[in-house]
């Protein structure tokens, strides 16, 4: 029996388009002479598709493509997910899926019973969870249906759940487990997913097929990293990162192993290379080719600037560099010398004129008084005005260069530098984010030397330095991680040696300035803990702050 | 017996400040002879806490609450809502339970069984659902204590759920009920809680005591409405919406039953008072005073001016009229009409000259192009950028002006008009606005006649008019309430009368214009469906769009 596993890359809502995508594939798997192509979870209608799950018609049209996946399903099966609706009264309107088709009809149909409800994840939102494992027959084998999660509680030993649905179908004796998934990267998490997979065929000692997503919804990055695992919890395959893949498997070939396959696993390389996919994407399917950021002269915006490049093309990225008198000279050089390097087109606006425009507008009323934050947030919203106007009047997207350090202490100007339409790096810390640089310039200097080693400044007032408002970002990045990504108490953060009021003034931070997350961009995740949907907190509130 | 009820208004975190405001209720309750009194659900750290009940430190901070409110507990019991850790290694780490408090000791638990996880509501996001039902004795009395949606399974009739917590409890023989809540206001929702307690207590013919919050937690507005029912159904009383409130029951003359008692439910009153509630917890709760908003004689930002200076006092409000050559002469004469009538300190800002500074900035740029969307934007967030350097310099908060229809459709400036810490009115669809203003002028013209009868125009180039590039919006508003908030599909919307290209147009409008509204402030949130955090839509999807 040949297996085909395809790892495609959906697009919410896109029927129409992910459809077209599978029968392109059903099409090839039939000139191979595969008996079985599997595909994601929810790849009818992309994943996730959040409320649209509330739409009925939304759910019509999922049926719609199961009905012509059905169709399609002749001389070869078809393993794809897709939201049911629940027949019951009670309980949620929908399950989370897995189809099995053949020969114009739906075969068999398992419900997933473990419903991701935490971080990214709200599930049971719209599911109601599965209550009958059975598994199916095809071509004289017995095969077990399974859906991402469902996976993830081996040997009940997740405290999340009490159910192990594979055990649950052990004894009708399934030949070997197809899962389909929908498993967002992020770049910590990377062995885990290996490890559950292996332990999995271990325990059960039959093969497991197991076919993800790739490609970025907005904010969510899936790495694909298909796998096929032999039954004494050999990785056998491993396909590809961040690439569209459609392999094929002789199933006796898998019962018989070999040895371990596995794709290179290089933090910074996943990271990058996530970057790259989500940027793609976000343009991609919104229909969209050009992106246009400010070029400030620091490593921020350099970083963006070479990550839009190379996912764009070099000749669909646009920056604007906008001095104001408390820019320093070697920013706008250092921002042209980018420029140059990448090869990308370059303007230079200084805003000067602009700012003395505003504070002239507001002499009579700020008669007096102090240039404080005030006039430093005028100079950063002008610049965010200026990149508007460019992608209005051009149709660029403005790309939002904030590091995840800065998100998470307020360190930036709401309308001024936290503009744009994604966060390219809004989840890489500045430690990261520097790292990040030296990674983009492996080959040959990208990013000017200068970039990366002066001291950051945000140049919004004279000889002004990150770290005159700020300690020190190798301080500050692991104090954020703990508290953000860890949730330690500042108690811990003390027992750990950070300083107490050290640990008092950062959380303070990081949790009164919840409102300016609240207004920024959608983030592209890379860790198990990004600023956005997978992390909800109050405005206003008083814990810590 | 006599039952103490408090409805109080609680602060998310603020364990401190909550716990003494419970105290304070304690000792009043002791003076009055009260054998119990009850508190809201979650209430020792405000609901709805989200994520903050991650953090291990944060449930501790609850359980110290408890062990006070136990201690106070002395001559008289507490009920409270409050977050405990779940024991059993498998499943969510906590419940969402009931405390009853007695001479020092936690006299007994009741966990919540119906976990809302829909809208607004993340419940199973954090807790175990309840599966042990037990009635607790008090001085010679069975009484069943329940949480919130506990209630709304009655018969078993609502298709979410499995279980009917007081039907568990019956075999137990309960005297009566208390159910601790936090249930949001939503104006068409009004009638729905009324119901379910009548039923609940008609069901079991016994008692029922409802405590509620009052108050808002950011854009989530507690309406109070308390009650206590006969075992006949009858509301014995309904206590003040938008106030705290503590009243006192005698058990005895509630089994005897007697008038129904209501609080009278005008949907603008209660509009009306839900976002006075909104606007002055929202500043109370950040330890803020002062509001700052543009007057543009227009009749949104007319009705939010009048309602802030209701909310804060008309000393704490401060308008700025920024008008700029395509402005006409009676929007800013009906502005400063306005803010006269309202006696609020005003500003003339015209924006020309900031306008003509960034016109010349951007002309070898936008050398020979059309005046188009770009130029009406720049107007918007010059207006932002003066605004917030307003709020940056004095410490005022912006408030957004913007209604829901413009926020459906995408009507408005990212980083201009969409600017702002909260969105006042982005739950009031504008024809509801229209309403609001005349609400608003019930007593005497406070909006000056001229704003509600002229044409709404955003006056961002000559003449300009909503209607020229929106439907009516007594077209619109019928059509975006069928979408957005009965979710109904463009086939029935077409049935129903309104026109397939119109719907067409709408839909693909409300579904490209998400990312605007990932960037907006949290709106105060009136209906059952507003935008924010209980309607999550993708970004980057294709449905209808």
């Amino acid at each position: 029996m040949k297996i085909a596993l395809a790892q495609l890359d959906y697009h919410i809502g896109n029927f129409e388009g992910n459809l077209a995508k599978m029968l392109d594939a059903i099409r090839s798997a039939k000139t191979q002479d595969a008996d079985i192509i599997c595909f994601g979870e929810l790849a009818t209608c992309g994943y996730p598709p959040r409320d649209f799950l509330e739409f009925d018609d939304f759910i019509h049209l999922a049926e719609e493509s199961i009905q012509k996946l059905a169709d399609a399903a002749r001389g070869i099966a078809v393993v794809v997910g897709s939201p049911t609706r629940n027949p019951r009264l009670e309980g949620k309107d929908l399950h989370n899926s897995a189809y099995f088709l053949s020969e114009g009809k739906v075969l068999h149909v398992q419900h997933k019973a473990l419903l991701p409800t935490y971080d990214i994840f709200d599930e049971y939102r719209y599911f109601e969870p599965a209550t009958e494992f059975k598994v199916l027959e095809y071509k004289g084998k017995r095969i077990a249906l399974s859906i991402c999660e469902d996976l993830w509680n081996l040997g009940n030993k997740n405290p999340l759940y009490t159910i192990v649905p594979l055990d649950e179908m052990m004894d009708q004796k399934p030949d070997f487990i197809l899962n389909v998934s929908a498993s967002p990267f992020s770049s910590d998490h990377r062995d885990d997913r290996i490890n559950v997979l292996k332990a999995n065929a271990e325990r059960y000692g039959i093969p497991l097929f197991y076919t993800n997503h790739v490609g970025a919804q907005t904010e969510l990055i899936f790495d694909g990293g298909s796998m096929v695992v032999a039954p004494n919890g050999t990785i056998l395959d491993e396909m590809p990162y961040f690439q569209e893949c459609v392999r094929y498997y002789d199933l006796d070939e898998v019962f018989r192993g070999g040895r371990e396959m596995l794709q290179p696993r290089d933090k910074m390389t996943l990271i990058h290379d996530a970057l790259i996919c989500g940027l793609k994407d976000y343009f991609r399917k919104l229909g969209l080719q050009k992106a246009i950021l400010g070029l400030s002269g620091g490593i921020d915006s350099a970083v963006v600037a070479v990550l839009a490049a190379e996912a764009l093309g070099k000749d669909n990225v646009r920056v604007i560099l906008m001095p104001s008198q408390f820019s320093s000279d070697h920013s706008v050089l250092d921002a042209r010398k980018l420029a140059e390097n990448l090869g990308i087109q370059y303007d230079l606006i200084p805003i000067e004129k602009i700012y003395d425009s505003y504070i002239q507008t507001l002499e009579p009323h700020f008669w007096a008084r102090d240039f404080n934050v005030t006039e430093e947030n005028i100079q950063a919203r002008i610049r965010g005005n200026l990149l508007m106007a460019f992608s209005n009047k051009f149709g660029h997207i403005l790309l939002n260069t904030t590091n995840k350090s800065e998100m998470a202490v307020g360190y930036g100007t709401l309308y001024g530098d936290l503009c744009g339409g994604l966060s390219v790096i809004g989840d890489v810390y500045k430690t990261e984010v520097f790292e990040l640089a030296r990674y983009l310039n492996r080959h040959k200097e990208i990013i000017p030397e200068n970039i990366i080693t002066k001291p950051p400044s945000a140049e919004l007032r004279p000889n002004q330095k990150d770290s005159d408002s700020l300690p020190e970002y190798h301080i500050l990045d692991p104090l954020l991680y703990q508290y953000v990504e860890k949730h330690q108490s500042p108690q811990d953060l003390i027992e750990m040696g950070f300083d107490e009021n050290l640990v008092r003034r950062v959380l303070r931070m990081v949790n009164i300035n919840e409102f300016k997350r609240y207004q920024t961009a959608p983030v592209l995740r890379v860790s198990s803990k990004a600023f956005g949907s997978g992390r909800r907190m109050p405005i206003v509130g008083k814990y810590l702050a």
